[in-house]
């Protein structure tokens, strides 16, 4: 057997379409796409063509589409950008995000925070989910922003991204029929806008900006079997952020730099490549999965509810047993899976997103994150499922009873 | 003919080494670097790889290198950073740069002046160098932070980096021997930093930091025949700046994102071939286009001088024709020059750098720069110059007399 991978919400593989989509741009159409000759303006066309592409993915017009290096800085150039936009730091502005956020967005809101930023991180239910009404009340005349993301890396976890946004659409709409407050001083911080870390819900879920109703959307190149270092930040036409670097007026005077061609092209191709009518395929494996480490493996705990859940997520704890324990015992026989997000591998600290859904720090350090691909298999995952048992019944029975 | 790019200033083609570098971090080794098991250990081992690689070409170690996005991203964090590591926006702070960096440090420092530091932008001589003097009359207390590039985007020309880094060493040793100011509220600001954009530098010169006495150093992969998207800050041992985006703790908590595998092994490739040996090539085919223009164009002025220059960088005017009508009248004979960065190849003003030695707006609409790469030959320049004589005899036998 090869190694399996299972570890799709760190990265995936490029698919070989995307490389070969690729490779025309590094050595024939190489030239800057902002130069004014022909090499430039084949370049040029290529990333043009590629933004429409993700536009028409999007639902949105290719203007709305800015190119960055990932989802970290598509995080923060939503975040500061709306902030650096709306007076920051003279002005009194108020976030709402979630406990759950990726650390791209919680901690450019708790940076934000240190600097005279009101936040408040809306805590989910038990299974992972922000409750709608959470973040109505928190909304303030001073909310300028909330930024909830669409799926979470850890668990999976859906959050109800169109409910907000059609909260955010009637009190947007109720600001402007009385505006009274804001003419009065109050600090009324005229339309709240709506931000949402869609980096890992691309490959599943649907990514209609229109009948998601956000202003700006986040999503990466790495996660849907494209390239690293791409990601898209969609801002909506009218809404106004600031750039967080300086330099060329690239992208709508939003982002400096040379056009990373090869990356935009190869984006856009991995993109063209998602199909949600496959969800059902990739839901049955995982399902499967879940099933046979049911059968085989006593005492063990899902985090996180199967509803409102990305296919391809499994968060389970097998109790008295690390996490990282099994990660290694299962690398040892070529299987990838991760305890938690890939950013903070380093880390050991507790997960703030199983913390928040109440999973005890002791208990989190058992947890195991399965998140499956496009190429997984029946035999692979039976394979992974069989040498995991064994992992788990040797770590029990060297554990003193 | 083949098409003939001599722009060589706004991205270089891939070298086919570095695309071959590249493709195994595609598909084969995609891990996430920071994932624990094997197949992110696998991409973490070709990043430290590269890591030691560039630190070698720049004689430091491979913790003082910081992955970005490119250059541009590379200039934001070192300014930005440093600034903020500064007391910004509570202390005044004063920072020194020239009138002729590159938009990724001119507009950086715009940026912080509107927001209350204090910049001084030194002006080149005529030949677009920066005199030692200038800076050091210019240095306060208060100067933080010194930014000059290594050699200038559109005219080559290049600055005394060493000198420079001297002059920096001393203003520090004195303040180190007598810190009194400082505790005496005078607004010291501890040790001067030094910055330099070596971007247009990296191919043709000296990258030993410790020889030049930089803090901070930034270049790109795209200019030195590697990929776009993929750039280096060098932050010495010891300075301190700060993150400008958050997220996960990559990069010694420098800079969050999901590293850029195939991204990091091209940059480290297109370093390894880098030969400055090669230098007098390059410089003997610069020479024989600027001989054949004067001898074939009458009327014409080399923008800057030959001393101090980059070897494949010529800037020259051609009176009475405009450099753009010129740049299309090339490219419709398949030939790539620019008359400036491409970066501001949108923009109808005049250039800020051929403002600053002297170019009236005028004439420095008349500029045309041809940047000479590795793979040019003496028959590409001879019908470079065969071609550009015509265009310029038919654009000067229509104007009126």
């Amino acid at each position: 057997m090869n190694r399996i991978y299972l570890d799709n919400a760190a990265t995936t593989q490029v698919d070989k379409e995307v490389l070969k989509a690729m490779e025309p741009y590094f050595i024939d159409v190489f030239g800057n796409p902002s130069s004014l000759h022909s090499f430039g303006q084949e370049a040029s066309k290529a990333v043009e063509f590629a933004r429409e592409k993700i536009a028409r993915f999007l639902n949105c017009s290719a203007q709305e589409i800015i190119f960055t290096s990932g989802a970290t800085e598509a995080n923060n150039l939503a975040i500061l950008g709306t902030v650096f936009a709306n007076g920051y730091p003279g002005k009194k502005i108020h976030i709402i995000t979630s406990a759950i956020e990726h650390p791209a967005v919680l901690e450019t809101c708790e940076y934000l925070e240190k600097n005279g930023v009101e936040v408040d991180y809306i805590k989910p239910d038990n299974s992972g989910v922000i409750n709608l009404n959470d973040i109505k009340n928190k909304i303030k005349n001073n909310t300028k922003l909330i930024s909830i993301m669409y799926a979470n890396n850890e668990i999976g976890s859906i959050q109800p991204i169109e409910e907000i946004g059609e909260l955010v659409r009637k009190v947007n709409a109720k600001r402007q029929e009385d505006p009274s407050p804001a003419k009065a001083g109050s600090g009324q911080a005229g339309k709240i806008i709506f931000h949402t870390d869609a980096t890992q819900a691309t490959n599943y879920l649907n990514m209609d900006v229109e009948k998601l109703g956000v202003d700006l959307l986040s999503f990466s190149g790495h996660k849907i079997y494209g390239p690293k270092g791409i990601g898209v930040l969609f801002v909506k036409k009218g809404i106004k952020i600031r750039k967080i670097q300086h330099g060329g007026h690239h992208e709508n005077n939003l982002r400096p730099g040379t056009l990373n061609t090869p990356g935009i092209v190869g984006l856009a191709k991995a993109v063209e490549l998602i199909d949600i009518r496959n969800n059902i395929n990739i839901e049955n494996l995982c399902n499967y999965t879940l099933e046979l480490i049911q059968e085989r493996i006593k005492n063990i705990k899902l985090n996180g509810s199967l509803e409102n859940r990305l296919p391809n997520n499994l968060n389970i704890n097998i109790i008295g047993v690390e996490g990282e324990a099994l990660l290694l015992g299962l690398d040892m026989e070529g299987i990838a899976v991760s305890t938690g997000s890939a950013c903070s591998s380093n880390s050991l600290k507790a997960s703030h997103v199983l913390s928040a859904i109440g999973v005890s720090a002791e208990e989190s350090h058992g947890a195991l994150r399965i998140t499956l691909g496009k190429n997984n298999t029946r035999a692979e995952i039976e394979y992974f499922v069989e040498k995991l048992e064994k992992i788990v019944k040797k770590f029990r029975d060297m554990a003193p009873s």
